[in-house]
């Protein structure tokens, strides 16, 4: 084919995939709306909106003409320099295609149906703190789930196929050598904390934090650390999240708890994090793999590094402590600046991973990351979950659960399908800390420049070396380029010797 | 074709109908969102997603499969009796569908960007009061407007066609005929009033009430006549509108004037009129004629009705003047019930219709019905309209517009391709005044339970003798139908003499 030629039928692929990418961006707004402020009566027809746009999204991301146009464009010389971004986005959007095609039309409703279902169910049996009525939801969505790595195929591992939907490239096989490295280190560090017998004046942070005040000095610290809201806003739901409507629209979500600082103030840290990521792709690439996120792996990179590596920094409340105090004067004035940040980092085992402190946090996520792969495997039936959850917990965290609820109950993935999704948690920590300690290299005055309220730099530094990049390269391979080696949990112990040595005395 | 079968075929219609009309409600959403709450930089992307929205919308609802399915259906027994659902939801797919098929995608594209670079033009042009920044948009937007016309076709009036998009069955002669008998009575009931000498004091309304009280309020005044928050909500805007997003979300919006008590408040009771006949919808009908509003006219006779016959009655302020009172103390806790009454019932001649009085208002309107019906027809030019405006405008009000924003360029109609829009206007006063009398003959104690804060029983008879019949019967018919009697001016002179001549002493 001529480059003329070569060169409309790129275009040709771009304006379709620009289109069903725009019809995404409707069903984001919806799905934005109905967890913010929809009117309650709206439900039912919102559902019926949602699905909707995913089958039509789904339908055009995966027409025949969409591989037509693929496979004339797979084996010419746009597609020849591997990082050059039309190579980019024929290679990425070749994958989803790929994948997209293995499921039927009907599969795809199905797990719609079954896992819009499976959280009505989850949402019911947590309230009332009863896995049996939740028991033959969830077995519904596993079968489905097995059924989709089995349409996807795999080479090794059966749960390889999912994780690969959340982190593509990784595989049970990878993240476990990662992750069985990392909690050899993590346990007995946490056992050092524990037996210290050092514990900060928690309570500081459970007094009253007057629900006004906590959003304007949310907002003021997401704003601060560069979150646009000229392009962006920050609005309350149940369970925070940050969804990229489309170019120069980001949203985050928090809530507010007026006894419990750290939910609304950390949770808008973390969401801001994912809304720079977003806001800082490239929007001329909109919908465009060169304009997306690399992986879930990379995005909770982002959200993690403003909301721990910044967030929960000595030097960031250097700058923020006085603010705090002016906003919280009952609650703080009386408090000295290393006890408020001793109480932010306050380490512990507890029963609730969205709680959980930097150190604990990841140690929720492997004892899931193992459940999941043996569900997925059939080692394990979800009959067996609330046995199986129990004693894991008490091994790994010496406390044993009072209820489902407070125990395998407590997140809606699985009601939802998202099996494979959990382990990008805990290597967003990862990449988080690797990256971190990169920049801090490259930008040495970075901490006391954060103490000066200043984070323009290190936004500068993860735009140009992460955001900018889209998906041109792999989670596995960008951290390598950007840090110099492979992915490690090294950095991340690193980190947290070097902060949590000095508070419990390690 | 047998009874089954044309049950099959009615079947397939309703649900295509369905489909495109669940994804026109993702447009009314996207449409809501960038009018209130959107940030500012997802403006152009928006343009993208709705531009798309509407030309999907268009392909499927006149795609020749819907064709097909109304030709079969036209000549079978579900079609014979007029009045029956099924029949009314064929016959009014089939006159939306004969029209939308006139329509090229081309031309609804055209229409599209013209009419979106047009407000953008007319934004600016208002705001520099300099017509010529907007003239060579609006004639192209005329000129796109008599196209679509010629397209239309049309049997007397080349004006008839566009009206029709907005009011069917209403002809420039059947509206005209109305307002040359209203404005006949009009012209000398308002001179008799400014003759009268008598002013209320308006600088009542013209204190300060502050945002926050006027929010409250407003949204309390909304609830008590019925509109329904768990359906719905009221938020901020520039140019207030409600919005029909689907089965149980209607969202009414408004703006505050901190000093200027009436702008929010008979903007929210008039939006929450227009919410509450979208809530008394048919929704198992949703996105077919029978779960939708008869016309433009019937929909404002709904606002007009809450917002003026209600909203602005004494019986009305006797049950909400002591809330106003205690939510504005400084403003209000020395005026008597009958000057405010007075002040927001203030009669006199202005440059804006939307801050015009009941009397004037429907003035403005017959002026701008006359001016478009001349554009139309090519009698006047784009060029000629701030002459002629101004003409119009000293000899219907005796004053003249200092400037065209005060005039020609006050309204985004036309910008926008409205233009047919204006005449409905007046047309839901006339409507309003006519149901009101009726719904007085039968339920007698309304005033008296309207003093009490009790509007149910209103409510019902809207309920039951508008909103549930849908598109059942055409406007002109549904108001025989209801009233015993054609459309006329007589009940709406009826009120305006009964309100005003004692006020004014007329």
């Amino acid at each position: 084919m001529s480059t003329n030629g070569t060169s409309q039928t790129y275009e040709k692929l771009t304006k379709r995939i620009r289109e069903y990418q725009t019809l995404g961006a409707c069903g984001s707004l919806l799905s934005w709306d109905e967890h913010t402020i929809m009117p309650q009566k709206g439900a039912e027809f919102r559902s019926e909106q949602l699905s909707l746009i995913a089958g039509m999204v789904h339908e055009r991301s995966t027409a025949p003409e969409i591989g037509d146009l693929l496979g004339e464009l797979q084996n010419s010389d746009l597609a020849t320099r591997p990082e050059a971004p039309e190579a980019v986005n024929i290679r990425e959007v070749s994958r989803e295609f790929q994948k997209g095609r293995k499921l039927s039309k009907e599969f795809v409703e199905e797990l719609t149906l079954v896992t819009s279902q499976g959280q009505h169910a989850w949402k019911k049996a947590r309230e009332k703190k009863d896995f049996s009525l939740f028991l033959p939801y969830l077995e519904k969505v596993i079968a489905l789930k097995i059924k989709q790595a089995e349409t996807y195929g795999y080479e090794q591992d059966r749960y390889d196929a999912l994780i690969d939907d959340y982190e593509p490239g990784a595989t049970f096989e990878s993240v476990g050598k990662v992750f069985a490295g990392f909690r050899e280190e993590l346990t007995p560090f946490l056992k050092a904390i524990q037996d210290s017998g050092k514990k900060p004046k928690r309570e500081i942070i459970e007094r009253h934090f007057p629900v006004g005040a906590q959003e304007t000095f949310a907002t003021g610290a997401a704003k601060a650390i560069g979150f646009d809201f000229k392009a962006g806003r920050l609005d309350v739901t149940t369970h925070p999240f940050c969804s990229g409507i489309g170019p120069g629209d980001t949203r985050i979500t928090t809530r507010y708890n007026p006894n419990h600082f750290p939910d609304a103030f950390f949770g808008a840290l973390h969401e801001a994090g994912h809304g720079i990521y977003e806001q800082g792709l490239d929007t001329s690439y909109f919908g465009l793999p060169m304009g997306q996120a690399v992986s879930l792996g990379i995005h909770e990179s982002q959200s993690r590094l403003w909301e721990n590596l910044v967030g929960r920094s000595k030097a960031f409340w250097k700058r923020f402590y006085p603010d705090a105090q002016r906003y919280f004067p009952q609650a703080l004035s009386a408090v000295a600046l290393d006890d408020f940040y001793w109480a932010v980092n306050d380490v512990r085992p507890s029963f609730i991973r969205v709680e959980a402190d930097e150190v604990t946090y990841n140690l929720h996520i492997i004892l899931r990351f193992e459940m999941e792969r043996a569900l997925i495997n059939e080692e394990i039936s979800a009959a067996d979950i609330p046995a199986v959850w129990n004693e894991k917990f008490t091994s790994f965290f010496g406390i044993t659960p009072p209820d489902d609820s407070l125990g395998c109950m407590q997140d809606v993935h699985w009601s939802a399908g998202l099996m494979g999704y959990f382990p990008t948690y805990a290597l967003g920590n990862l990449y988080a800390a690797q990256f971190f300690a990169k920049a801090l290299e490259d930008l040495p005055n970075m901490y006391e420049n954060f103490a000066k309220g200043e984070f323009g730099e290190l936004k500068k530094w993860l735009n140009e070396n992460i955001h900018a990049h889209g998906q041109r390269y792999p989670a596995e391979k960008l951290v390598e380029l950007v840090t110099g080696k492979p992915l490690s949990h090294a950095p991340e112990m690193k980190y947290l010797n070097e902060k949590y040595g000095p508070l419990y005395g390690i």
